[in-house]
């Protein structure tokens, strides 16, 4: 567990990250914005899903999502340009040497979202945290739903060995799943290692190379998003965002 | 980065950590020990790696390499277990909400590692640290080297995202070469991307399926060892245990 009290400044830091995500949560509950914090490992394949899903939405000719990303990389840029060829806004956090996104860096991003972009016309932040399976569940961000990546090459034990994780997510994609054929894999011992940790959360095996399980996914952030959008204030939030700190 | 100061005890964290691991490489150093300390993203193989690694080193009929294992894992100890079926020394560590394990885990681990076995009858200790490319590369152990691995199928792009790991290693395991055909990735992207970081390293493709490049990785781990068993003292190391803290 990362060090939870800061005596120097009297403050537990968890509990500073709480308010911090209470915070954006109320920003975005304001606009209507579904926030989804999308976690796993590095290389579980969070930015190819992130591709195929924005590509699935750009290119729906009635698009019923309008999608933004918050893009959290220790450093470069490598992934917030993937995802900008999809043309929806995209906003970059380099956390330098931290290994998770917190409720503060994330504010950050909102910040520059509501000045470059009208928070009226999303419905969707997806947030793509930093590749690590343990701290970033420690971590809430204002997220309305936790989804945890596992791909089935990191093995059937994973969710026993990193149970933060699988006990905090509400959505739980098992990726690459057209490379089944290659491996020694049970996935059905994954979903019942899963099971163990979380009996509630819903489980989608799918591959972003074949396209395997897409529609349940879109199915299930498109719930999401509507969930809250039928919660969605009348008025114009075109200006509420001066509020935001 | 993690917190790094700790105004309640008046110490820096990442300072105390590094007296704990000279602490321990002063003792490893004492008895003629090499510690190696193994780190990668939960699912890259380490675990895998170890068991061909030591069914290698104690199916030698003249062995030269008398290993042990410090293995850490959040919870569970599963991956404990699949090694002592080798046979070898295995301390489990369980570091609970922690994403890395710390000099003090470490010498804890040793505490009990020497008062169970005969030091003097250790070349080797392999440390196996928690899933994390990113925290454990902070957190020194006491260590004389650092192996990083990182498998094919999390993408070519990782030392360019996660630098700090691909800095500090001083070799690098390429993993799961055997799915090589049935991934688009370019092995040669991933070896330039890691020369970018740290034009040092040793980088060793390997497969703990088909056994390629465990040679060359035998070969480095033997080499490290007797690099250190040839400043070994000629007294026996048996008692000196004592002064473990």
């Amino acid at each position: 567990m990362h060090q939870t009290f800061d005596a120097a400044l009297g403050i537990n830091l968890l509990h500073a990250n709480q308010e911090g995500a209470d915070h954006n949560r109320a920003h975005f509950d304001e606009w209507g914005i579904t926030c989804i914090n999308i976690m796993s490992s590095p290389g579980a394949g969070k930015t190819v899903v992130l591709e195929r899903t924005l590509a699935a939405i750009t290119q729906d000719l009635s698009p019923s999502l309008k999608a933004a990303v918050i893009e959290g990389d220790m450093t470069t840029e490598l992934d917030a340009d993937r995802l900008r060829q999809y043309g929806v806004p995209v906003i970059a956090i380099n956390t330098g040497r931290s290994c998770h996104l917190d409720s503060k860096m994330v504010a950050g991003g909102l910040h520059r979202l509501v000045h470059e972009f009208n928070p009226s016309e999303i419905d969707l932040v997806l947030v793509e945290n930093v590749g690590n399976l343990v701290c970033p569940a420690e971590f809430e961000v204002g997220e309305h739903a936790k989804v945890a990546l596992l791909s089935i090459t990191e093995g059937e034990d994973k969710p026993l060995k990193y149970p933060v994780m699988f006990q905090e997510a509400d959505c739980l994609l098992i990726t690459k799943m057209d490379l089944a054929p290659y491996l020694e894999i049970d996935v059905d011992r994954i979903i019942a290692n899963v099971r163990q940790m979380n009996p509630h959360a819903t489980i989608i095996p799918l591959s972003a190379k074949s396209g395997e399980g897409f529609e349940t996914w879109l199915s299930w952030l498109k719930a999401q998003v509507n969930l809250r959008k039928s919660q969605k204030p009348s008025t114009s939030a075109q200006t509420s965002h001066e509020g935001l700190i």
